[in-house]
């Protein structure tokens, strides 16, 4: 017998503070393991929720991107409501729900990914960023991280600066860009690097942010966060970032699955 | 015997939503009574920490302003410091502390005050600004937020805008400002809700967020702001908004006491 699905796509958002990753394990909660029983409890079937990428334990995301498959068709705004019904008291929310065709992947057809890593930089710790950002005492230099930040880009063997677990083939990656915005708002200094890549090695935003901050802090120059990705070898990469700070803000497809839907995520009739 | 006192000023951040708001109370933690108690752990004194105004179970401070005096002389970054480790792990720090004359009082010199109320609208619930924000379904018509916040500016009675429990002598407050701020980040629509006075009434805040609201979702007309206003009564008022959306931004003072201290907020050496 065949059975004909109806594959759809969700936009999701997460704190990652109180799950084990994205990924489905034993004994542990995950963000993988909520969406697919949230659909058990909803469908009665068992179904698996392809994300656009696993995300470590504590990493949030604003727009992480999966698809599923199941046999009844719903209606795309329904689907969603009821997901986030189920999800409830979840630190998990499903933006958007729209139907895509069989072809679509979360993962195998994203073609651009972009995280970004807060840092605040002060001596207080945080009362309010707790578990989103990661907090260092300056100083914190900048211009050192923008002009570091420059020997990164382009097509490089990452192996400095990707985890000895990284399952990935190959260790080369093209890093697009990587955006350093800070200001200061009184509490302190705010500084978000923000990164894009068609795809990332595991752990290679961390990694890179923990050797960037000891460039802004003064105890590496520039040149030798070029020097430490020359050297392709995992000793010379700095201190890992905390995973709070890390977020993963967006996935790209050559067509986006939510554009003809932006409406329902925040409702009709807006002006501004 | 004449004891000679230090005069010290805080400037504080605080995550609202595990407190039972600013003011010390018996069997509840509260701001002000952790405060008081790093206080007691550090110098073995009953210490009166006096803030520059109270705020609610749930409402967070970016920066809260609060003095009290101690008859040991402290260097004001060793004093932050000391006070940051005795409230781990609060959600409260300390950002800066600094030495202030006799004269100065965190309530009764400041001249004006700024809150923040945060809306994310869209259908979703919030996973990352739970506790933070107030999210709320659209339709939302921001130009009619902003057409009735213009009736509401000025000096007025605001008998309908303030609990019945207020305890101000008078009811009259002069709004110097009300911005609205409005941005769409693929989540949902955020707006930000800026409100500038020299004081405000007990719950004034989220009364005129909670009628603004309507006046947005379209089932009240802007005018049916002013007239809520002009009728001075209570029941006039549309529904109080969430606490989880407030935070107290900024206490102003004529001579800033936090001026000549900025950089001890950051650290040194900044650049950008």
């Amino acid at each position: 017998m065949i059975v004909s699905t109806h594959r759809y796509v969700l936009l999701i958002e997460y704190d990652g503070a109180g799950y084990h990753g994205w990924q489905r394990q034993k004994n542990a909660r995950t963000i993988q393991s909520c969406l697919e029983d949230a659909l058990l409890s909803l469908c009665g079937q068992d179904i698996t929720v392809h994300g656009s990428g696993r995300t470590d334990t504590g990493v949030h995301a604003e727009g992480q991107v999966a698809h599923f498959d199941l046999e009844h068709r719903w209606e795309p705004r329904r689907l969603a409501h009821a997901m986030n019904a189920h999800l409830r008291p979840e630190r998990i929310a499903v933006l958007c729900v729209t139907s895509a065709s069989q072809t679509f992947h979360a993962r195998y057809a994203a073609i651009e990914r972009t995280y970004r890593y807060r840092l605040v930089v002060r001596p207080a710790p945080l009362a309010l960023e707790v578990n989103r950002a990661w907090r260092i005492a300056g100083p914190m230099h900048v211009d050192r991280i923008r002009a570091a930040g420059r020997h990164l880009l382009g097509r490089h063997d990452f192996t400095t600066f990707r985890s000895v677990h990284c399952q990935s083939r190959s260790p080369i990656r093209t890093l697009d860009s990587i955006d350093v915005n800070a200001w200061e708002d009184g509490r302190g200094l705010h500084i978000n690097l923000v990164f894009t890549a068609r795809s990332f090695l595991h752990r290679q935003v961390r990694s890179l942010v923990g050797s960037l901050v000891k460039v802004g802090q003064g105890s590496w120059s520039p040149e030798r966060i070029a020097d430490a990705l020359k050297a392709c070898d995992r000793s010379q990469c700095g201190p890992v970032a905390p995973a709070a700070g890390l977020t993963l803000m967006r996935v790209c497809y050559p067509d986006d699955p939510f554009k003809s839907v932006a409406a329902s995520i925040r409702g009709a009739g807006h002006d501004s």
